[in-house]
């Protein structure tokens, strides 16, 4: 691992220094974003850089999707994710000679991503080649009050001799990607996607406009610079002038500084995209933005997002004592989760966000079952808006049941706008879960907020739609048994069988959250023409649902047979042989039993009220001999049912895991992105596992426990509507009513009300383990969390 | 359907008239072959025509294989069979006028291909728009004598006024083929794959040698024209000259005819290919065997054509009575086979022979299933050829075992040089059983020829390989029963299941075929590194095979748990939604009971005495239920099981459709090739079907029965190095001894011994049969036979 070493603090993040075989992960973990922009920490000067990133949630190109061997129902048109002009680039000349870290001598470099001003800072000291000396200081944010708006503020100060400076402060399109694609087709077509329509400069200011070749987007990009601090624009030894020309817009300021004296300045660069505006409007609309933006300036925006983070951070903060490096991991998680959903517009999350291109910047199921949990608690309007994307995907996916002769929808697999874009059936259409997952999303966040408008007007319909597909999808055996055959659950290791515990039990929640649903809006109900006997059929469906048990084992296969294939042979895999996908086929891992991600497991945390305690310690114990984390989506669901059963010790490794994937890069990929859902599994893992959330149609319960090394856990619920504060120390946990009126829940069980009075202080107690600590499979246990927490 | 009708005659095949949407199918049907060069039945003049196509046996172009998702162990280099340059070209200007029968009028065109004489016969007479016209003949073949030759006798005559004609004779390069690719790159690379080395051209005579692009194959092409009949070459009003030029080498011939005059000439045309011969080397060899030809002449090649098909039909023929055109059929088979075999030299026989470019010219594990046994009886030396190819595969089959995991080697799904060319690996990798189907044709054949030779220089090393396979890729159970897990079968609407009965009971056979060859050839087993104790474990895997048997149904299921899965919906099918594979996607055919082509019933024939009668009774009926045939696999192996269980009529009408297959169009594609499998499968329905000839380690048998519509069947076969004929009347069966010494076999499981002295003269008897006449899933019935093959 070539990971940075960052220093251990509560409320930022920062590495000094510049290595380029970590520049790319850096860059990834100090991206900016506020869900509509994202800006990847690529260094001001453009070079060197790991990989350009500069997204709009949604701007995306398409491409065709080749197959060595065509089949009925296979996408034929893919969509990747582009850079939109790079408005990050400021190009610095010392007394002529071009600022990089390349030449020269660099001093004091220092990043520092600050989780409560949401800003990135820079400084260094650089002396060129010839001599001369500057300071350079840069501070960087995307505006979560300015949805558009990025801004630089950027100085340089010469420190002991006179130079003459220029600045180079570019918009630049056409920035390439590296490409996931084989296919040159595509490569050429992701080398430049985007043809330029319009250009306008002005004084500081340009305004770019392009379009993207076939998906036919139209994205605007304007900048303007205003010139603070000691060299006013209006002294004689500045000058200012821009040009828009080709792939480039570019705004040029010199100066002349004494010793001691600096040139300090703001770039605002504005971002909007839209499939139908015209031209012109949306040129308007960016350049109108930036003048906002400019108007505002740098003080009054900056001011802005620290208010905005101190209001989100009063809310959404988990404070964890005990352990320094694991709260500064959860806080990065949490204000990344921010980032990348705090500004969405019936837009989803990409499984990277807006911090790479990775996964071409597809959104999957796992947005719905690892971050809208956390989104609902912390940040339930985006968690709405993120939905409200998935039904506005509806037809998309009523299209792709038809096309595959089934009844209602059937939401994409991976997608940008809705369409499917996998191209290998047996891990994207056979895994037909994701619209379970959908479907739980819509129950839980309606559950948890109480917002029955949504409900009403998405909540109902995509319920509908999700239950009509699984009553096509399965079918009754003679005995009257609800099957669904051929599918693929949650683990990738595995695929097309049938009766996955995972998906059916996901299914008998969503035909019975559908039901529910459609009689609490009889109204809405009946203008979709669900009439009652379809619920009743919805019902009966969930009720007959065939769940497999092996009882000669006495655990839940993960599908139909699933105990009885052969067991991998982790004793002759070596270390290196992982990610097993990348040395053995899909043939071989496929007929065995080896698990890359929690499936089963998950079942045990999202279909709770299914398993006995009994059930779920020895499904646990089980699964985890065979489960070999190349997922990054694996090790929360681990620490969830790992602390339910008692082996708070393991579920506290597994929570030190997912805290420490992205900042340690444990998947060596941090680089494309950061993993989005592995940081909603931060939060699941402290608030289901060690807190005991759980939430179901009975209502929500609670069971609090501590692992040895946390002295106490602070969190917030969201719970009915009203916000539940949880204070989680070794014996007791308080819980608070932050917001909202009284609500219900269940503590170890036991029905409790709290109101806004008093606190309400009752036992922490542990479950505990039945068992010895189960044992994963050889070279795969996780990092003892002392070793990954410990100062670096 | 828009097949041609062919008049009803016993040796040949013609047809009047020219119907440009049939035009592809009879350049199918109409093609010339001899096993290493063949030629479609194109036009001479080239236009109009279907496709273009002129292959030579092992001659492809490479091309990189595009996957939307990549995964381990996917081949990335694909292999696509290329046109040679095209040597049929004989274009005429009558009078100025070129001649197409798109201008002009067109009388009494008839094509006729003789079975006997091997040759493709055309005349016509064209009346030029001006009203000058001519008489053209044409006489093709492709020399079963010599090997790289082909030829052409052409003749134009002025049948009322005297014309000038000028023929051109073309040998043209580059001839695009239609491709089956969607990805652009390698549309590109095989619209030009030849590159000109070099050319030269004098007198009547031209010879241009080309490579390949990227597979780096040399190709040399000759051509030479001979002068006779009337206008002989040295009579003042002819004219002959030849240049070579870029992707053209042509001979101009210019000749004044008087009215009733003719023009006659004889183009040879000779190709030659190396992997590794030098341009000179190449382009010398090319044109002695022009010379050689040249010097024979027409008269000789001819009658050594006719003298080469006599012998071959006087043990070849099989003789039908009481039906004519299915005779023809037969005889068309038959004669087909032969022509895609006749000269191989270390090659398979691709699925379409060399009379198309569908399946991209590849080879695939249906050439030993369904073609090598018939060869092994009508051309034992063929038949040692394409094994020997196989084996010449057998590195790149280690190194793909090697990339897969597995010990031994792992034989390419599809292939033109042996190096695995599939792209979805659930129907290819998956069908692993593609290894013991050449295993199996490796044991048949050295069990038919006796051939000894063969056996010790690549039967034991073969069998070993595929045996070492089987042992990596199978395991035991508990108990110690032998799986083989996650593989797919002959049916392509079902794919990776455990314990496949097909292919076990394959491998089982192949396990035990190993052994029993490296205990008889103690030596080269000892050499190859066999030692006792592994040909024990194959042994003792054979005898541990699972074989699942669903009892409460009676049945062996196709796989474990096959007959548990849900029945296709074939009342909710539409006639036109076949071939299902086209309209529905694999996730869906692959979890319900839909059976593309014989699987399980292929292993009621293949592995025949595993299954008692009543099993196959049972099985035969169960599985025709269930059964499209989407494939032309599959009703041949459907003739064979109908016939043994007693549905002979089912089994005619089965027999009828696959011996009417290509000649009817019955599955819309013949026009990219016939199917050569299918072509093997109208003997496997006689001889096995009606013959009941199988052959086991416990020697041959047969269990002679005629349906209702034949008087009387004869053919002969290949056993223990004897060659045995078998006449098969109603009532009485007479077996005669045609080569070879005594032999032993069963009739009707009674132990005979036929020697050379006196025929055996033996009842004829039908297995009645137990229940109602199988049926076929709704609008997939057979065409009643006496439809199929009444006169059309």
């Amino acid at each position: 691992m070539t990971a940075p070493k960052f220093d251990i603090e509560p409320w930022g993040l920062s590495t000094g220094g510049l290595d380029a075989a970590q520049l790319a992960h850096e860059e990834s973990v100090f991206g900016l974003s506020n869900g509509h922009v994202g800006w990847r920490g690529n260094l001001d000067e453009g070079d060197p850089r790991g990989l350009a990133g500069s997204y709009l949630n949604g701007v995306f190109e398409e491409h065709p999707m080749p197959y060595a061997e065509d089949g009925y129902g296979y996408p034929d048109t893919g969509q990747s994710v582009i850079n939109v002009p790079n408005g990050q680039l400021i190009r610095l000349h010392v007394s002529g000679e071009p600022f990089t870290v390349r030449h020269g001598s660099v001093e004091g470099h220092v990043r520092r991503l600050d989780f409560r001003d949401g800003t990135l800072q820079r400084s260094l000291t650089w002396t060129a080649p010839s001599g001369d000396a500057v300071e350079i200081r840069s501070t960087r944010l995307v505006s979560f009050e300015h949805r558009s708006i990025a801004a630089v503020r950027y100085s340089v100060r010469a420190v002991a001799s006179p130079v003459e400076v220029v600045v180079e402060s570019e918009v630049r399109a056409n920035e390439p990607l590296p490409t996931e694609h084989g296919d040159p087709r595509v490569q050429d077509l992701l080398a430049r996607p985007l043809v330029g329509l319009a250009g306008e400069a002005a004084g500081a200011s340009a305004v770019v406009v392009h379009r993207t070749r076939e998906s036919g987007l139209t994205v605007a990009t304007a900048m303007d610079h205003v010139i603070v601090g000691e060299a006013a624009p209006d002294a004689p030894c500045v000058s200012v002038s821009t040009r828009a020309e080709g792939d480039i817009a570019r705004t040029t300021i010199r100066a002349a500084l004494r010793a001691g004296e600096a040139l300090e300045f703001v770039k605002f660069v504005g971002h909007e995209w839209s499939e139908r505006a015209s031209v012109a409007a949306l040129q308007q609309q960016a350049a109108t933005g930036v003048a906002a933006a400019v108007r505002d300036g740098w003080g009054r925006i900056a001011a802005a997002q620290r208010r905005h983070l101190d209001a989100f951070w009063s809310s959404a903060d988990v404070h964890v004592e005990g352990e320094p490096r694991l709260q500064q991991a959860v806080r990065f998680a949490l204000f990344q989760l921010h980032q990348a959903s705090a500004r969405l517009e019936r837009r989803s999350i990409p499984g990277k966000g807006l911090t790479g291109s990775g996964y071409e910047g597809h959104t999957f199921w796992d947005f719905e079952a690892f971050v809208l949990p956390v989104l609902i608690s912390t940040s339930p309007r985006a968690a709405e808006q993120a939905l409200r994307w998935r039904y506005a995907t509806l037809d998309h996916a009523r299209d792709r049941a038809k096309l595959l002769r089934l009844e209602g929808a059937a939401f994409a697999w991976r997608t940008i706008d809705g369409r499917e874009s996998s191209g290998y059936w047996p891990a994207s259409t056979a895994a037909f879960h994701v619209n379970a997952d959908i479907a739980m999303a819509v129950v839980q966040y309606v559950r948890a907020t109480g917002d029955t408008d949504f409900e009403r007007e998405c909540g109902v319909e995509m319920l509908m739609e999700t239950a009509r597909l699984w009553l096509s999808l399965g079918r009754r055996d003679e005995r009257g048994a609800f099957h669904i055959d051929g599918v693929t659950g949650p683990d990738e290791y595995s695929a097309v069988m049938n009766d996955n515990v995972y998906t059916n039990l996901m299914v008998q929640l969503n035909l019975r959250g559908a039901a529910a649903s459609a009689r609490a809006h009889a109204d809405g109900a009946g203008r979709l023409g669900i009439a009652a006997e379809e619920i009743s059929a919805w019902e009966a469906a969930a009720d007959a649902m065939h769940i497999p048990f092996d009882s000669a084992r006495g655990v839940h296969p993960q599908a139909a047979g699933y105990t009885d294939l052969a067991r991998w042979d982790f004793e002759s895999t070596h270390p290196e042989q992982y990610l097993l996908h990348d040395h053995f086929p899909y043939f071989d891992l496929y007929r065995k039993q080896v698990v890359k991600q929690a499936d089963l497991v998950l079942a045990l945390f999202f279909a709770h009220e299914s398993f006995t305690f009994e059930e779920k310690d020895r499904a646990f114990a089980y699964y985890e001999a065979i489960t070999v984390r190349d997922s990054s989506l694996s090790a929360a669901a681990q620490a969830v049912v790992a602390a339910e059963v008692g082996h708070l010790d393991l579920a506290y490794d597994y929570l030190a895991e997912v805290a420490t994937l992205d900042l340690d890069d444990l998947h060596g990929n941090t680089e494309e992105g950061l993993h989005v859902a592995a940081l909603g599994g931060v939060w699941l893992a402290l608030v289901c596992g060690f807190g005991g959330l759980r939430d179901s149609s009975s209502g929500f319960g609670f069971a609090p426990r501590l692992p040895s090394r946390l002295s106490r856990l602070t969190f917030a619920v969201r719970v009915q509507g009203s916000v539940v504060e949880l204070e989680i120390a070794p014996t007791e946990t308080t819980y608070r009513l932050r917001e909202g009126g009284a609500v219900r829940f269940r503590h170890f069980g036991e029905e409790v009300v709290l109101g806004p009075d008093r606190a309400l202080r009752l036992p922490t107690e542990a479950q505990p383990a039945v068992g010895e600590r189960p044992v994963q499979p050889r070279s795969r246990a996780p990092r003892p969390a002392e070793r990954a927490l410990a100062e670096q």
